[in-house]
């Protein structure tokens, strides 16, 4: 097509390659969700419909891009991990971080009712992000371990500071009553006053919420409807499979969505290269990814 | 609260400011939106519907952030301009670029059911969005003229295109119909051919969208009722004001929402700077901006 | 030639352009002057010799590279302004920061002997660089500005300071009793005490060195004996034609170099711009930089 | 001291600093090479002063900045790599990229007498200076790899190249024999032809120069004149002893100095961490560093 004689205000569009080799993150943070929770009324200290919603956004996301392999989540903010060499968008800085937090947004209000359906979204809510570009395996580890301990340190105190509130404190004085506290002196109030256990509250508020792929091969060679039994009986303990937006977003009840999902597929995971898990379904785990376990069950993560 | 041995990791959190005294333009650009709209049965060239959900968007993001004094849109675009010297996150590329096309995404998925009321939101659909900075007045002028020359462009080659795809030629003859024409032969086609006179469609169409502040002191020193009426029936010739969503946002209809708009801000707008418009209510134009009318009405703009 | 296996490392080498239509400055500094300059002896608080050098190595800057406008130097620093739409190296930052340091130093070196004939050096000094982009005219004329009100402030500090301890004090006493006043007392001081008139001081003490080329059309229409010959007895009472280091390098006295090259580039310039003055020979001034005059008499620096 | 109103300017002075926990490599490049070295009569295909003087300019280069920890050479170019957790200038991009560069030609300079005391320097001579950043330890080792397999590769193709040119070919019939072929092809041409064995040929023609610290406790438990022997007998074949400029640096002879290096040094030595070989004396080394021994050998360069 005819160029106009303006064209030449491109040349500001400057080139912003992340450096090749690398792990590169997203990390997604909410503006102003303090006020969002308030006008929303969120459950305090977690409201699950939020954290759901969370988790189904970031579903979304791995759904849409393959060469994110991993995503944490906690509160309102979320992490992705984008495997060492993708070459998604080659690799642009704005592209990657603008088309992952625009579609997380989306996402987020697109399935809202689908959480939220007695209380209607007020406003349009909305999402920041910035990549941070990491040189290696162990810094990758120690972002995660980063964001759990941090998940742990927030939830106990935010447990321990809205127990006080119900019972009764200001928030000025829950503040006040938490200072200079320690985990353990968290658990014992919450324990000896409250008769809360800490380590029995949901592993969703306390270790976050871990989006991946299940490996493809793991459904490879057994029957179908046992491992869907299995799943649901056994294995997946701490795995969200009561995912209310699943039906909306594929039609169909979860189970028979994976049975059909796991026929449908099967031919080509054998062709798929079986430590890769990019044809796998995404699931929600809540656990520990400080220690090695999370790490050693996926050595293609890191690779 | 505690830091966990895992804090060094933010070290890798590199800042990335923005020149000062420079103009910043946030672009933003739907992803995929060929097959968005088609999904969404999108009325071809142009579906006025979906392009007041643009504007909806934009009017979102120029009534959050007070620092974007303009913006401009077509088709699945649109441009942000933030004043020269905007504090706004202390110029920092990443989250005034994520911020901006999040909340846009999230006002378009928001507001969607206003605008396409039968037509439900299939999937979320998502956008990127670049940050570009220029160094003065005369390159901003270009940047929007280039914008704005691209509309024009592209929308007369698609008015001829869907002219022909609608009289029976498949896509491809009718590319061939139009390779190497220019746009006088496009309008002759047009008028001849189909009686189109181009230069009578819509401006929304030809011209794209300006999203601008109404410099709060021409509403101070009329009767708001008499300003109103003025606006509909003469100056608004290419203001958009039937705009189904003001309702939904302000639970009122147009004409009152704006009577109590007025006269609720109006000891405010008093005290307010008369050149910098920042109070004024928001209204999409359909203009030129290319030649120096509007910037002149405007010149605090580019101060 | 063969390519091998190890060529993908290039693929880290990533782009660095600075932004188009902008003003560049690169700024270079010595590293460890202070000891530098106290291991070859320079006279305190300023040594001819060692400024007259730096102004070379500006000089040898300017003179290879065409699109470098002009500098203005003092003490061990030295910032080299490039015409706004230079395209030297593509505009690459690195590139443009490296070459200019690079040369700047190996000038520095190279012209040491004829600037200190009897003090050999004695170990090879270096100098860090950096770019620094502005965007419009009043930045560029600000940023000139900001290095002459330094060189003035450090200078009539120091003037006093070197007197006070040539007096007799002690640095650390000069230092005390020097804190908290103001220029004037600091006039006051130089004059009372030590009969010395601070503005009768050498205008390249108190103003820094200003490198620019002398514009090629003044040569034009006059004889160019007639020109040299105004050049030493009145226009350049400010400009240092005493170069020691000019004949050593074009192999030639000063003023012959001079009529040599006006007769030698005649035509050539009757060809050039008049405006663009890369032809014409360079000069160094002592002057006022932070008025108008200087700009005025150059309009095509900052266009 | 006093503020002017210009200090605002600072501001556009934007923070560069380089990802942590990366390797950094800074290469130097002659600038205007080709003209340089045929104007100073540089033999061909090497010229071993100038390789020298080039091996001697980085040795200043490690000398100063602690956290070079090797340097790698050939021709006009020179590849520093800093540890990977250096703090230098906090890892600002610029500052490291042009300190290096410019203490590198002051050096080269600076020198240039000691390795062509007949033939001195006709101009300024410069380089300039790129920083490239590796995540990895294998990307280092493939880096390195990269340039010595490019020395190889260079050098056969000059050595064969004037070979034929010294042998009556003109420079465009020389290229024109050489088109085509390879390596096999070259050694085959030269020693058929030539009687050159081009295994024969010196190492550092053909490998290039390595700059490293000779690890401080390899010379700690063994009695330094029976240490000096046996560099000189056995092990140091391919190092660089006859270093002209040695004298000049360090005022003694090279074995001299070496015994005093070690007497001088030897208390610190043994306090300092016995991997680190930051207190060894410089040496040039010309053998293979594309395979592991180089690196075996030197655990503490990749940690």
């Amino acid at each position: 097509m005819a160029k106009s004689r303006f064209e030449y205000v491109r040349n500001y569009e400057l080139p912003d390659p992340l450096m090749p080799g690398t792990f590169i993150v997203v990390r997604i943070d909410g503006r102003g969700f303090h006020k969002f929770s308030d006008t929303h009324l969120f459950e305090k200290p977690n409201d699950k419909r939020a954290l759901d919603l969370m988790d189904q956004a970031a579903r979304t996301v791995l759904d849409e891009y393959k060469d994110v392999i991993m995503a944490f989540g906690e509160s309102d903010e979320y992490s992705f991990l984008l495997k060492k060499n993708t070459k998604l968008y080659n690799r642009r800085r704005s592209k990657i971080s603008s088309s992952i937090v625009s579609l997380f947004t989306s996402a987020y209000v697109f399935h809202w009712l689908t959480y939220f359906p007695d209380n209607p979204l007020r406003y349009p809510p909305s999402f920041d992000s910035r990549v941070v570009v990491y040189p290696g395996e162990k810094e990758i580890r120690d972002y995660f371990a980063w964001r759990q301990a941090d998940t742990h340190i927030n939830n106990l105190y935010n447990t321990a500071f809205w127990a006080l509130v119900k019972d009764g404190q200001s928030t000025t004085e829950a503040n006040k009553t938490l200072q200079g506290t320690d985990s353990k002196d968290k658990n014992e109030l919450l324990f000896s006053k409250y008769g809360i256990n800490y380590n029995n509250l949901p592993e969703q508020y306390r270790k976050g919420s871990i989006c991946v792929r299940r490996p493809a091969t793991l459904v490879d060679d057994r029957q179908p409807q046992q491992q869907i039994e299995e799943s649901i009986t056994a294995g997946v303990s701490n795995v969200s499979i009561d995912d209310p937006a699943v039906g909306s977003v594929e039609d169909d009840s979860v189970s028979q969505t994976r049975i059909n999902g796991v026929i449908r597929k099967e031919k080509k995971i054998k062709k798929a290269k079986p430590y890769e898990g990019i044809d796998g379904e995404i699931v929600v785990l809540h656990e520990d990814i400080i220690r090695d376990g999370f790490w050693k069950e996926r050595p293609w993560f890191l690779q």
